[in-house]
C-alpha cells in the first residue's frame, strides 16, 4: 500500500476509481456521515447529492474539469464545466438554478484564452437560465499546472430526486442520442489527427431542454437517469446493474453510434460504449411509459433517441450487463477499466 | 488585452483578482444572473452564496485549495480544504451540514499521501458533524499538475445570511485570535526555513465551535463576518469598507500577532495584516453587543480575541481603512496587491 502510487486509471471513472474511493473514502464514512438533512448522499454515489430544506430537495453536483486540449471541436472547457454539472443536477431529477465555479489557472495563460473560456461558460448559463452565485480564482506558478482547471458546483431543486439504484426488472433503457462523440473527439484531438475533417465533434450540450419536459410529463415513470460521461454507456449501465442487483440486457445494434465515431473506434480498437458522452442521457423508464417517452424525445428533436435494452431480474446473475451482438450472441459488457484517454473531461 | 497573461497576483485574492474577475465575469452578468431563488449571490461577492428553498436559506461556498507544500506545520491540504469551506459557510451565518469534494491528483502521487490527506479531511468533517454527500476524483498525467488540488463545496442552512456590505457606522470590529499565522507558516515552509523551530504554525481550524454559539446568542448583532484568508486582515477590512462605503479605523497595537510571526514578518519586510489566517474570524458587531460578544469569545477559549477598531461614516472619505500606528499616527491600510506567497491556500 505505501509503495502504491496514483495512476491515470484511478481517475478514469471506471473500476479503479471506484476501488480507490471505496478504500480511501467511502469505507471510512459511518452511515450518518453519508447523508445530510434527509437527502441523498454518498450512500447512493449518484451523479449528485441532495439535502432537504423546508421540505424541498436541493440538489448539488460537483465536478472538476481538466479536459485537454481546453479548446476542442464542439466546445471548450468552459462549456464543458457548465454543461457537465448542469446535466448532473438534471440526472438527479433537479431543475438547475444556480452555479458556483472555482477556476485554477496556470501563470502565463493568455488572458484572451481565459476570456474565451469564461464567455463560453457564461453563455451556457445564460441560455439555461442558471445564475452564477459564487466562485473562486486561483493561479498556480508556471509549470505547476498545465493550462486551466475548472471545478463547478451546480445547485437545483427537485420535487423527487431520481436515484439510479431504483431501476427494477421490466424497466426499458432509452438513450437520448448517439454515443461516444465527446470521447472520440478528445481522443482524436489529443492524438493530433485532423479532427474536424474526420467529423469527430464533441456532443457537449446541456440536457435541460430535454430533461425538464420529460420530468414534467413522465417524472414518476423515469426510474433512473445518468449522463454516460467517463467510462461511457458501459460504465453507466454497469453501475445501474450493480446498484440495483439486476441484469441489464442491451441490444448492440440498437445503440446509435455515428458512422465517423464507429470507424474511428474500429481503427483504434476502442469500444464506443466506453467513450464519454457529454450531452446524452441514459434513462430507465417504466415500460408503460416507454413509447410515450420516446415519442416526446423525438418531438424535442432527439431524432436518434432509441430503446437500447431492458432491465431483468435473475436468480442466478446479479449486477451484470449483457450485450446482444450483431451476430445475435450475448456477451458480458464489462465495466471499463484502465484508461482510454486521460483528461477526457 | 490579447497579449496579457494570467499572473500570480491575479490569484492572490487582492486588488488584481478583483479587477480580473470584474472584467471577465461580474461585468458580464446581468443582475438577474447574479442571484437565484431570492438568495445572496455574486451581487455581494461574499464568502459564500445562498438560495432560498422552502423558506430557508441554504448557504453554499466553493473554493479550490492548491496549498504548497501539501503537508505543513499545523495541517495539510485535506484539513485546509475542509476548514476553509466550512468557515465560509459559517461566515455567511450558516450552520454547515454537508460537504462535496473534487480531488485532482497528479499521476505518481503516493497513495499513502492521498490517504493521509483524505483522513485529515474526513477527521475535520467527523468532528464538525458535517456529512460528505458527494465528490469527484480525477488524475492528471505526471508533470501536468504539481501534486494534488482539492476543491470543496460546503452546504449549510442559515436563519438569516450575514452579508458583509451591511456593516454600518458605529459597529465595532473584533478579531477572534492572533493573525497571520497560516500565511507565515506557508511562507516559511516554501522558503525551506526550519519552521517548527521558529514556532511558525498554521492556525487552520474550523470556526464552528466559536461561530455557532455566537450566532445563536448574538446573531442579530453580528453585522458582518469574514475569515481573513488570502490578502489577510487588510484585504478583508478593505472589502468591508468598499462594499459599505464606510471608513474603518483600526488600532494597530490592538491587533493580536504572535511574537514569532511578528519577528518573521519584520525580517522579510512583510505586513502580517496581509497574511492569510485560516482559523480566525473578523466580526463587525453592533456596539451594544460588543462587550458581550468579546466575553463569550473568551469563554469559548479565544483568549486573544480583541476589539481592533470601528466602522465610521464620513462625508469626505468612503471605502478606506485607516490604521492607527504605535506612534499614534493614522495611515491608510491599503488593500494588498501583488503576490506575497503563491499557493498559500
Amino acid at each position: 500500500m505505501t509503495s502504491d502510487v496514483v495512476r491515470l486509471s484511478h481517475g478514469a471513472g471506471g473500476r479503479e476509481t471506484t476501488t480507490l474511493l471505496e478504500k480511501l473514502v467511502i469505507s471510512r464514512l459511518p452511515s450518518e456521515m453519508k447523508t445530510a438533512l434527509g437527502g441523498v448522499g454518498t450512500d447512493e454515489l449518484d451523479d449528485g447529492a441532495t439535502i432537504v430544506a423546508g421540505g424541498q430537495h436541493v440538489v448539488i453536483s460537483i465536478d472538476s474539469y481538466t479536459v485537454n486540449p481546453p479548446f476542442f471541436p464542439g466546445g471548450d472547457i468552459g462549456k464543458l464545466a457548465a454543461c457537465g454539472s448542469i446535466n448532473d443536477v438534471l440526472m438527479m431529477g433537479g431543475r438547475p438554478v444556480a452555479m458556483l465555479d472555482a477556476i485554477v489557472a496556470e501563470e502565463g495563460l493568455p488572458v484572451s484564452d481565459l476570456d474565451r473560456i469564461v464567455q463560453s461558460f457564461l453563455s451556457v448559463l445564460r441560455e439555461e437560465g442558471v445564475s452564477l452565485i459564487g466562485g473562486d480564482l486561483k493561479v498556480m506558478p508556471r509549470g505547476q499546472l498545465d493550462g486551466v482547471l475548472i471545478t463547478t458546483a451546480c445547485v437545483g431543486v427537485a420535487e423527487r430526486p431520481i436515484v439510479d439504484s431504483r431501476v427494477r426488472p421490466g424497466d426499458v433503457v432509452i438513450v437520448t442520442g448517439t454515443v461516444g462523440e465527446h470521447g472520440a473527439a478528445i481522443m482524436a484531438a489529443q492524438k493530433g489527427i485532423g479532427v474536424e475533417a474526420e467529423g469527430l465533434v464533441s456532443d457537449v450540450q446541456p440536457l435541460t431542454r430535454i430533461m425538464l419536459p420529460l420530468l414534467k410529463e413522465y417524472g414518476e415513470s423515469i426510474r433512473a437517469a445518468q449522463d454516460p460521461t467517463r467510462s461511457g454507456v458501459a460504465g453507466a449501465l454497469n453501475e445501474w446493474a450493480q446498484k440495483s442487483g439486476t441484469v441489464i440486457v442491451v441490444n448492440g445494434p440498437s445503440i446509435p453510434v455515428r458512422e465517423e465515431v464507429r470507424a474511428y473506434c474500429e481503427m483504434l480498437g476502442v469500444d464506443p460504449l466506453s467513450l464519454a458522452c457529454e450531452g446524452r442521457a441514459l434513462l430507465a423508464v417504466d415500460p408503460s411509459a416507454a413509447d410515450a417517452v420516446l415519442a416526446l424525445l423525438r418531438e424535442l428533436g432527439c431524432e436518434d433517441a432509441a430503446v437500447i435494452g431492458e432491465i431483468r431480474g435473475s436468480e442466478r446473475f446479479r449486477g451484470i450487463v449483457l450485450l446482444r451482438t450483431e451476430a445475435g450472441g450475448l456477451r458480458i459488457l464489462e465495466r471499463p477499466s484502465g484508461v482510454i484517454v486521460p483528461r477526457i473531461c
